[in-house]
């Protein structure tokens, strides 16, 4: 028997059924800036879940893409010069066109170029980034512990999406952590950009970031259970997640939320 | 039961499994210039065939591959300046060498400098084009109804392959209506493109352009209905289709295409 | 019945399994500079071995990945011009840092100029190269065959990882062959590249690079076995190779392998 969820926390799942199925009925287009490791995978993910995505970085046409999109992720991976420029480029385009977008910072902790980068980026307001604990660590020069996210939110102005063991969603005020997810989760390349993907995904349906951002993470972390039960391994696991996003609804997100 | 096929749709279909038989006997080589996002499905799909893909984009050697070749696919997605060079070095060696083609003008609908781009690619005659009805309407500034498509063949010169819930091959003088395929194509990254770079290998081994681009849809379209009745969600359905083409063989081909 | 193996043979098995269980342990981070067909496969089938890859090619920060790296890969697919540099970089750098590395030079029989710059890298002095036989014909200007493998690894001063039917393992004074393997792995895009991966993760725990090729390949090999007798075509065979080579351990590897 689960625990029972507490009033907020049962809200912020129904808003997350919600954003489902207006990602579903709306089908969002979602333009991808990302590393071409993760490229394949995304766009199928992003497909499963309803969205459009697109993932163009040539400077003479970003703007057209970004200018049509409903939603931009800005990913670092595999940051090359002309990766650079279509970053300034569509971000520049997302602003004056109110479209919101998505940063994820892949592995600045082990670049720094790219961190000098992603923190340029992020003086840019972006609405939410979404990143694991040592990314947030070279980011914010603090661990991702006790109220750190809370007052790096805050001072940026823009929700955090933590994620790892449990994800944490802070936008400075409110928090919350969902329990839900698997371990083979770290095991297949481009999850995390996945999850970032959904973000951007959410942010084109529901104006308020965090709401957003707990909604993609929470799709993606019961998406991973269902996969986790059929899969023999990661490479069935890359498989089962997809078909698990296409079949997700209402009622298996709300019955395997585990928010708090 | 399924309905009796006309003199001439059976022709075409016993035209499409002697393709078939060629291609997993040469075994053609087909270059691709083609999205990153689209790379690693479509060298499947193409190996699955029995084609042999490659793939690099680079100035320096992409004339080295395309000599060699015995089609060439020139794929539009993320058209980035190095994939612009790549395609004008690409066609050139293509029309020296009397290497076939195929043009796929990916999102043209998208972006007005790729739609611009495609355009100066149709003037060097290509004898195919893949594409969907937003594409077409974009290029030909013309709805794909009525005598539209035969219209566009004819004054272009060229076979077009028009993809959607049913595919269209026509030449200006012939066409064919193949009702073959799964909505689950539809959300699955680069199924398109596969669709294309199969009208590519097709075209290495069969000299009527029109029997290639109808070959190549009936394959992808009979080999996605086997995948469908096997797969759970789009995930599953991506694996499932590469396996179907690997076991695709002239009696299944001819057993279940449906074409007018 | 298997046939029983020699005594040398036993030992290199016996190696091959204590060094998956250093990479299981250490989960070495492997930096690929490889092509963008391969990327995808190539980082799951890492993850599933357990080690971490990271494949960016920005020569801005491509030092910054090597340098925390502990082994390199350098595969010369879709050799762009930012592929070249990003290649002299990392070799550098490696260099430097005494880091391993092995060179895979993919379809240099295709391409003068390719076939032209892996000569330059193979003056590097690689520790190791992983490559087919007509890749083999093109740097060495012989067949692969008799003695030639041999002569070309002492003169070169490096070990020549040869796969195919069977793998063929030299440094110029030892020789191991590998007889596991299935023929679907060559109906698998980026299965070659996955081989040269393995390589690289092996070469970052042990130190004699020709037991840490034979280690890969046999890695690879056992693994293929595992999955071909679970798939029912190249799509299927993509995803179990990939849960075999998580599940892979010291008692399947020892079992299974075929080594002479």
């Amino acid at each position: 028997m689960r625990a029972p969820k507490s009033a907020t926390a049962s809200q912020l799942v129904e808003a997350a059924a919600d954003v489902l199925v207006r990602v579903r009925e709306h089908g969002p287009r979602v333009h991808c800036i990302t590393n071409t490791v993760a490229q394949p995978f995304t766009a199928n993910m992003l497909l499963a879940l309803g969205a459009v995505p697109s993932m163009t970085i040539a400077p003479a046409e970003i703007a057209s893409f970004v200018t049509r999109a409903d939603a931009l992720l800005v990913n670092l991976g595999t940051l090359d010069p002309e990766r650079r420029e279509a970053c300034e480029i569509a971000i520049s385009e997302a602003g004056a066109a109110a479209t919101p977008w998505v940063l994820d910072p892949v592995f600045v902790d082990r670049s720094e170029p790219r961190a000098a980068f992603a923190k340029a980026l992020l003086a840019k307001d972006p609405p939410a980034i979404r990143l694991n604990a040592a990314e947030f660590a070279t980011l914010a020069g603090d661990d991702a512990q006790g109220d750190a996210l809370a007052r790096f939110a805050r001072e940026a102005g823009m929700v955090i999406a933590l994620t790892g063991a449990s994800d944490i969603v802070d936008d400075g005020m409110r928090r919350a952590v969902i329990a839900n997810g698997d371990a083979l989760m770290g095991k297949v390349t481009a999850m995390g950009c996945a999850a970032s993907a959904f973000v951007a995904a959410c942010l084109a349906v529901e104006r308020d970031p965090w709401r957003a951002c707990a909604a993609g993470l929470v799709m993606l972390g019961v998406a991973g259970e269902v996969a986790a039960s059929r899969a023999r391994g990661p490479g069935s696991f890359a498989v089962e997640i997809i078909d698990a996003v296409h079949h997700l609804d209402r009622a298996t997100l709300v019955e395997r939320a585990r928010v708090t």
